[in-house]
Formats: C-alpha cells, structure tokens, sequence
C-alpha cells in the first residue's frame, strides 16, 4: 500500500501495519483486542486533527462529530473490525473516505446547515462474538442487551466483560434510542464484494438491496473415542457426519438459484489426531434473494443435514444464532444519490453482503455506496481496490454529503 | 474417581483435578504446559516419598530410580500427557502402577538383585507437537534431532524454545545411547483402547502387537472469498472438498478390513463464518497390520482425496508428518509373562494403538499389559477402568517385576 502512503487514502497506509495476521495473511482485527484498540486510538487521534469531537456510546461504537452533535444529521462511516484474516478495504476504506471528505469539505471553506458526524460501528463482521453487525443491532435494539451480553468468544469471555474491560458499562449495552434519534440519514461507503461494478465498467454504484441472511450453528454429536483402537464398523464419527452435511449445504445453495450457504468455520471437539471426535460445530451462513426463500434454503439443508449425519449414526441440532431480513434500500434515496452522482453512469447494485446500512435502514433512512472490487474477492488478503477507484468514491461520498448539508 | 481416594489407586485420586479441560471435558495435559508441569512435580514428589531417585534425561522424560541407575534395568512407566479432552487412565494408570507394584515391593522387603526405574516419556500422544511417542522417539533416535527442535505448536513456539523453558538445553536434543542402554527390559501397562478383553471377559493382557500407522497432513487449497457476495457457482471451496475428502478418507478404511483411517482434527483458515475458506488443513491417522497394507491404504487415500477435492476445483498436498512400522512384541516376552501370570488365563491381545513401549520394541525388549476397558472408548472423557480391575493390572505387573527383579 505504498502508493497511498500520501495523498487521499494516506488513512489507509498509515493502519497498514495494525493487525495483521502472520498465520491467516491479511488482517485480524477483532472487538477489543489490541489491533481494534490501536485503530480506534488512531480514529480519535484522526478525527481530532480535523476538530471533530470524539465519543463512544454505550455500545461501543464510534462518533466524531463536526460541530455540536444534533438531531436530524447526515452520518456516514462503517466499520474497523475485520474478519479473521480479512482485506485492507472492508470497513476501513469506508471510515478513511469519510474523513478524508469531511476534510475536503473544511478545507473547501463549506459550512454544514446540519450536524454531521462519521461514525465507527463495533464488531461489524462478529469475528469476536458471532452476531455480525453487534454495534449498530445493540444501538437499533436489533438484538436484545441480555443475550448480547452473554455472547462468549472463543476464549469464554462474555461480551459483558470483554465491554467492562474497554472502559463501557455492561448494564448500558443495548438499544440507544437517544444516540439512534440523532441520525437523519446514515451513509456507508464500502468495498464491493462482488463483481457487479467490473461487469458494467463503473467505479461506483449505489446500493439497492441486501440478501436476507442468517446465521445457524450446525452441532453434530457422535461418540468419541481412539482413532487407532476402534474398528471402522460401528464408529459414529461426527466429523465425517458434518463432511457429509456440509457437501449438502453447497449442493442446497446450488439448488436454490441466487441463493448462497457457505460453511467457514468449524470447530472439531476435542480435535486431536488420534481422536475420533465427540462432536463438531459447523457454521452456516445461509442468505437468498427474500426472507422465505432464506428460510427455505436453511430448512431444506436441516433436513438434508439430518439425512446426511444419519448415515453415521450421528445427530445434528441447528440453532439460529442470527437473522435479518432483506434490506431493500428506499428507492426514492437511491433514485436521488444516482441523480446527484451523475444518473446511468452510477448503477443501483444488490449486494449479497450484510453491512450495518442494512441494519439502520429498518430505524432510520440509509444509503450505501460501492466502490469497484477488480476481482471481486472480499475476505480475503487479496480484496483489493485501485486508488482511482477509492478516488473515485471519496469524490461521489463528498457531492452527497455538499447536496445534503 | 472418590472411590480411588484411598488405597492402591490414590495416585490417581491425587491428580484428578489436573488438567480438566471445562470445555471438552475431561483432561487436557499438554507438554510442558501448566497441567503436565504439575504431573511432573508430582510424579517427582510421588517417587521421592518412595526413596527414588528422579532425574530428568535430555529429551524430558522422567525416570525415577530404585537404587543406583545401572545397565540391565527392569524400566516400567508410561506417559501422563493425554490427548485434549482425554481420559484418566491412558498414560497416569501406568505410571501410578509402576509406583504401586514398586511400593508394594518395597513394603514386601523385597530386594531388587538388578536396577530398577520407572519412567514417564514426554509428549507420547503428540498432542502439543504432532508427533505421538515424541519422547522415546528422541531418546531412541527414532526421529531427527534437527527435525524435531523445529516441530512448532498451535501457537508457533519451537519445540526448542519450549524445552529451553523447561530448562532443557535445545542442542541436547535427540538419541541419548547412554541413556537408553541402561534399559534391559522395558514393561508398559496400559488401559485397553478397546473390548479385547471385555469380549473375553478377562481383566488382563500381554500385548502382542500394534498396528502400523502414521500421520499425515492434508492441506487442501482454494479460493477465498466472502461467504455472502460470492455466487455459488463457480465458488472453489477447500472446506466443501475437504469434507468430500473426508468421507472418502472413512471409505477407503472401510474397503480395507483390519485397518484404521481417521480424521480427528481440522484447521480452517481463515475460519470465519461470513468467510469461505482459502484452505483447510485435515491430519489423517492411518493405521493397518502390515506396513504394506498401511502404505497402500494411504496411497488410495491420497488417489481418493485428490480426486473429491477436483470436484470443488480444489488442489490437496499430502505431507508424511509420522511413521512407526508394525511392531510385533517378542513372542517368547510374550509367552514368558503369559506363563508367569496364569497361562491361557491371561490373553495375548493386538492393539491399534501406538505406545512408547512399541517404539522402544526396535532397541530394547519391551512388553506391555492391558487393564479391560468395559466399553473400549478411549481419548475421551468416557475412558473408564474398573478399580477391580486396575488393581488385577498392578497385581500382575508386581509379579512380573518380582521375577524380573
């Protein structure tokens, strides 16, 4: 990331070092945890340099204001946090254009008729506690406190204490609606995650709708023992159970046009060697284009995973751990962004990617916008965006914010 | 295990809290990691109150002397590692016998006419550096001194720069001739990985023989992406082709009667459930009668797994991480402890299990016992022994260390 080292996107070179992860490659950058303190330092100390005035709300997110905090304001920002092994761009080139456009505007000598502020969400992708957009569903009220602060993460530590450590108070996590009511409109630029923008030869588009999705915990019991000691007849291996689940995930999604299920993660108990497992948890992640055809797909793969562990004399339980419907972006928002951005030239894009936008849009008027991906691969150390691209959308983030303030 | 608080099997009792893993249950005691540095203090403490004199040799394994150390000693023990999540019985039951029979001994005034040690290899389930019997692999110089300093764990820690923590020098690693030479004769007793005996209803064995086996690493590559954005078609996923892997992996198994192949543990990078894997490490424990019949089990393995991974467009490397041939134990050992513990009483049973006792087989005459297991689980928190018959193991191993001696 020389070549940003100055200049419009200096934001992202000067993190370029924070977080990153020797095994996975890429970034790990996850809630509370050294490389998401470093950053969050490096957002308070950015922001003061351009005045802004820096708080955290009680779920953790980030504010910086320009001017008094107030009612009705246009907010733009995303997220800091990456998953395990994540991209440069996911989440921090939506925070780093929001600042950098603010400070065009300043500099432009623009005075805001409306607060404004750029905001920072916690625990975006839920790489620490496994509900993804946690910040801005605890600000909305879109989970409830209780569970939240009972999530654990992988070292048994609760959301509570992890959010008692971070200086936060566990009894105030949860919906917000004092912070909330200040938002007029929230803006978030992002990566895209796909290959919408590379298809039609534009740099940026607007959002125009987000898959439904969800996340489900496949547990699959069987019966532990040696793996050297124990004849191959007879065994209730969960692991090869789960294989036999998760080959039937990908072939559901395959049946379900449009649809996607993907399992990532996956935790073998006790996970030796020589052990035959006792049990395995698999990951679902499970989104199609409308709330039912979700939940058809996840209960058409229930039913096949059934199928499928019993051939190994195996069970299965599947637990919901998250949920949210399709977002469909308010259409007269998306017909005025494209008309300000320059009309046919800036396409509507649907996204399969869940953002927090998506989890405002339910409580207040939200936007998005997406910046050229030239492989489309997210996720990944190998995401990617060319600076003109980025350019490209700091310059349509900064017409909107000069249209709406 | 409050019944063995008291009396022959307090050994046991005593280091029942050390170790739990609260979360996969039963025992995770790890070399050189808190639990198993406890065991170590123990055993030492546990030897001292005998009158032994414990010394630890340069590749860490633990010997307790009866007596001056010296050249055609009767050496007895095992292990107090465990797999994670394991039993109580593989590995403490042999070494708390060995104290046992010695004490009993002892408190018989029996006077050894040759030396006498028990001894606790180090890392024998491998479950902290991936290579099982790593103890006695390094003091027989079954494995290459360089190779194994630079074996790292979980965390990336060399086991060189762990034995340097535990105060070991780093360059002293590996075959000990001294050290091994003072073995005339090597007894393990262990708890039975299976239902040998419980289908005989006989509660105990000589060992005649272990199966081949080995563990190789299957590192399966494709395309990361973001589990939400990606359509599926075209998708390369190394979990979905692993799982296909897997299932081949059992298949293969079930096509070669006698033989064993397991896939116990799972690495999924980078393992986030909005994230499609870019790669998926599988380990393969295999294990068959003959060494030919292990090797060709793992070349169909290998034909196999390629194959199931293609189907996802996914590649797979197959890497030998251990090998350990059939050990067949000596039939006359074997027919002389028979005779001396009761004939056709005691049963002469093969196993699928390694031991230390097998990899000592190639430079020194070893032997092992078996203790019935009612339900033949083991590696699991279920791993059980009656007390009745626990104390039939260390009747037995008394009267062949009184012969011996």
């Amino acid at each position: 990331m020389s070549e940003l080292a100055h200049g419009t996107l200096a934001g992202l070179a000067e993190i370029d070092d924070t977080g990153r992860d020797a095994r996975r490659g890429g970034y790990s950058r996850h809630l509370w945890q050294n490389a998401d303190l470093e950053l969050r330092a490096w957002f308070a100390e950015r922001a003061g340099r351009l005045g802004l005035g820096v708080e955290t709300d009680r779920n953790g997110n980030l504010w910086a204001w320009w001017g008094e905090p107030g009612p009705d304001a246009v907010v733009t920002g995303s997220h800091l946090d990456s998953v395990p092994g994540g991209g440069a761009y996911d989440g921090p080139l939506g925070v780093v254009s929001a600042l950098e456009a603010v400070a065009r505007l300043q500099a432009s000598g623009f005075t805001p008729s409306r607060p404004c502020a750029v905001l920072v969400f916690a625990e975006e992708e839920g790489s620490r506690f496994g509900i993804a957009c946690l910040g801005s569903r605890l600000l909305t009220g879109g989970i409830d406190a209780d569970r939240a602060r009972a999530l654990v993460d992988a070292d048994g530590i609760t959301l509570a204490d992890s959010a008692r450590r971070a200086g936060l108070e566990p009894a105030h996590l949860g919906a917000d609606p004092n912070a909330l009511a200040r938002i007029g409109l929230f803006i978030e630029l992002h990566v895209e995650q796909g290959r919408g923008l590379v298809d039609l030869g534009r740099p940026v588009a607007v959002a125009s709708s987000i898959l439904a999705h969800g996340r489900w915990r496949l547990t699959v019991t069987g019966q532990g023992n040696h793996a050297g000691a124990t004849p191959m007849p007879g065994r209730r291996d969960p692991l090869v159970a789960a294989a036999r689940a998760i080959v039937a995930v990908q072939d559901a999604a395959l049946n379900h046009p449009g649809s996607r299920a993907t399992v990532g993660r996956l935790e073998v108990v006790p996970g030796g060697t020589n052990v035959i497992a006792s049990s395995v948890h698999a990951w679902l992640d499970a989104r199609a284009p409308s709330d039912s055809e979700t939940r058809a797909l996840v209960a058409g793969i229930e039913e096949a995973a059934i199928a499928a562990v019993a051939v190994n004399g195996c069970s299965v339980a599947v637990t919901e751990e998250s949920w949210t419907g399709t977002v469909t972006f308010d259409p007269d928002l998306v017909g005025r962004f494209r008309a300000v951005l320059g009309g046919s030239r800036v396409p509507a894009l649907p996204t399969g990617a869940g953002h927090d936008a998506g989890v405002l849009a339910a409580s207040v008027p939200s936007a998005m916008l997406f910046v050229r991906n030239p492989t489309g691969v997210s996720h990944s150390p190998e995401e990617f965006a060319e600076v003109a691209d980025c350019v490209a959308g700091i310059d349509a983030l900064e017409t909107l914010l000069r249209s709406l303030l």
